[in-house]
């Protein structure tokens, strides 16, 4: 089990690959890797070292294998199947996004409580009443969900996701919701919560 | 200055101490403190350390006294100006979150590029045309600004906030913006990157 932090770099790190990748870079070092992600080099070494990649000694590592590393040990080579409850203008805008519309993450459903907005909505996704959440989850062996309904409801949606069998939740309700289940993950998606780290940060800066 | 990591907990620890305080706690242990946030006690006492209150010694820490060191720190007390740039369904269903409307943070002023937009909007916010960003936010003196535009147009939006004198921003655009201004804070709030987080965190779970 790599810990979580390390986990947390690796993603941002497969990012980066991505991108430098794109932009023609073939082989980058260690240091160079640390200063673009704000990591110490040590660090970069040290989380790769995870992966089963030993030092790259002077050489540097090659952008195009370390990628595939990361992405064959976290499974990103699958597609995952995603859903989305709540509807509103914050579902269906996070609905349209091209980087759900398949490759690395596909949604192929919609929830929400309101059965107008169910019929007046187009979309290619296909839509279900939100009391399904639990059965079409568990058919559709759905692995991620995204959750974007008022907060007043928003842990009971999550404990639905849960017993429909979900991996993964990201929460942009205005509400911290909290899982008793130790291998369900989630990321609560906190606005104000952000803005304050900000603010925090600005603050700091000052004193 | 208080290092980043440390200003990120006790952001958690103050969104924690607010709804012990509404749940009627008077005083808490750094060890309680430590397994509601996820984190060890010594750290807890190590960070609130940085505001100058030193270890509790057996009796806990005031809850209320806690919260009120950390806002009056970060300067929570004093209402921040917020802006949201990008007036699509994303950025509207933002401006109206309860959360925004006053009290630590308050929305001022909503920019769209599109002026027919602008006129159909119904909105207690005064909106602007996005070329006036720049002066808009200099003149209101804006602190935080959230960008809700479609990925092309991000980074310049995030140049004309930072023109204005901007002091932190949160991204929703799909795209990671980066500022040369070391003094001005950015946060990506980048969606399909936190479900690769959770994706990587499920496979490990497995492995």
């Amino acid at each position: 089990m790599i810990p979580f932090p390390a986990i947390n770099r690796l993603c941002s790190l497969y990012r980066l690959l991505c991108d430098i990748q794109e932009a023609g870079v073939e082989r980058i070092s260690s240091a160079e890797l640390g200063v673009k992600l704000g990591v110490g080099a040590h660090n970069i070494r040290k989380d790769i070292a995870f992966l089963g990649l030993s030092s790259s000694s002077g050489v540097g590592y090659d952008v195009c294998g370390l990628k595939k590393l990361i992405s064959e040990r976290f499974g990103f080579n699958v597609e995952k199947k995603a859903c989305i409850v709540g509807l509103g203008r914050l579902g269906t805008a996070i609905m349209e996004r091209k980087d759900l519309c398949g490759g690395e993450f596909r949604v192929i459903a919609g929830f929400d409580s309101n059965v107008n907005r169910l019929e007046t909505i187009r979309s290619v996704v296909p839509l279900y009443p939100a009391h399904s959440i639990t059965d079409v989850v568990r058919q559709l062996k759905i692995d991620l969900a995204i959750i974007a309904v008022p907060g007043a409801v928003a842990q009971d949606v999550a404990d639905k996701l849960c017993d429909g069998g979900i991996k993964g939740i990201l929460n942009f309700a205005p509400v911290i919701v909290k899982l008793d289940n130790k291998e369900i993950f989630i990321k609560n998606m906190d606005i104000s919560g952000e803005l304050r780290v900000l603010s925090a940060q600005m603050e700091n800066l000052i004193r």
